[in-house]
């Protein structure tokens, strides 16, 4: 599998075309942003560990039937995947308040909700990724109401994959973030990745924060806390 | 139906007991406020206008099977009506995209929506009225799931109703606002009121603007609107 054109620079990735016109290959980078790109900065080996633990995720959810993007895995920061048209929307699933949901309702984080939540933003930069409900897709036209059915069934079903995961290992999964895309054939699949990034991983004993809000709120030790939810997957000694 | 002690002055109304422990009268204000508060004046007989108009779409929903908290005009600026506890939430409609709507996802104002919208935001000054979604309701114990449906329901059912009034005398209704709330014998009805406050009401050839919005952004003739409005309802002359 060669790499060819860039096709895409984001703020934690770029893609590339690749030989097959139904494959791309994904390059997790070491940057990272927050604050809707208003706070830059480098977490070395992020790339590393978030491009391996995606994998790890994405193999262990199609064997519980979910489709994903993934194809294989090059290297220790590229992965081939499918190549999809993605869905305009970040999908948002909370089981405990954190972040901007409680800043938004004044919900205190660590507040356990009385059932997870489903949240859709629209994804675009320039007017700040705002939340959006089906009404509001449906009325722009932005997916079809089976679509948003596919995504919803899914995206409960990877809660429920990966809260027992992290369980096993100790983490309480508070919240996260999924991608969507369609591939050639018109089947949505899931996509972009999983990882400290598009999670929020809570030791389940301590509650100590193993994920980008280290980052976010400056509290130190980001990288060891991406290493420690590596070595709890298996994937570092 | 006597006045007794004064629960509640809002930016619109003031809310009193009566002798009738089951029954409130609401006093419309000519007081108006935009942009949370921040913008504030009057306008001249707003209150009259939107006492009557509300009482009027009130028994004519009330015809067609909505239940509302009406009981009884009692004066130009005052009303009886059914105690209720407000459910916390602004249940909003959207036909044609305007307002905040335009603002937020990036959608030109007058653009006709491919379906009617419906959206909840959490009724709390002091954050600013979040949007919030069904699973966020639930999630925080906002309203049961029945609720919701009956809400719903009954929204969708005004829409329609609320149209075809206003399209019969030459206005488009662009969007609106409800609340709702719970009697003591637990039922949920449809409260508050239904006024150019609330709704965005557009002159179905010109697009003139003949409500709230003259106030919002100074377009001048806000008095007018309102009383446009009643004339064309048949209230004024
Ligand atoms: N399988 C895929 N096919 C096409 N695009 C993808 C796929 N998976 C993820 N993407 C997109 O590639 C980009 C990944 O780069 P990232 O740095 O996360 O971007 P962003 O700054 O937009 O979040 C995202 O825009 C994501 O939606
Ligand atoms: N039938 C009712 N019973 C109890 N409260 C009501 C009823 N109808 C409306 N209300 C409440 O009374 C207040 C009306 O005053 P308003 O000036 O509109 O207030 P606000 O500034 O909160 O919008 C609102 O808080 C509204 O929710
Ligand atoms: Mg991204
Ligand atoms: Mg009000």
């Amino acid at each position: 599998m060669q790499k060819s054109e860039q096709l895409y620079e984001g703020k934690a990735k770029k893609v590339f075309k690749t030989d097959d016109p139904e494959v791309y290959i994904v390059d997790y980078k070491d940057d990272a942003t927050a604050f809707d790109g208003l706070k830059k900065g480098t977490i070395v080996g992020k790339g590393v560990v978030n491009n391996r633990m995606s994998n790890l995720l994405f193999q262990m959810l199609e064997k519980k039937g979910i489709p994903t993007h993934f194809v294989k895995e090059l290297s220790e920061r590229e992965t081939a995947v499918k190549k999809v048209s993605i869905v305009p929307l970040e999908v948002i699933v909370r089981n405990i308040a954190a972040g901007s949901f409680s800043k938004r309702f004044g919900v205190e984080e660590g507040t356990v909700l009385k059932c997870p939540t489903l949240e859709f933003c629209l994804k675009d930069d320039d007017l700040h990724d705002p939340m959006i409900n089906e009404y509001h897709i449906l009325a722009l036209g932005l997916a079809s109401k089976e679509d948003l059915e596919t995504i919803t069934d899914m995206t409960f079903r990877v809660n429920d994959a990966l809260k027992e995961f992290f369980l096993s290992i100790g983490i309480e999964l508070v919240d996260f973030k999924l991608e969507f895309g369609r591939t050639t054939d018109g089947k949505i699949i899931l996509a972009d990745e999983i990882s400290p990034d598009t999670c929020r991983l809570w030791d389940s004993k301590t509650h100590e924060k193993l994920d980008k809000d280290r980052f976010r709120r400056d509290l130190g030790g980001v990288e060891d806390a991406y290493h420690e939810v590596m070595r709890r997957i298996g994937l570092e000694k």
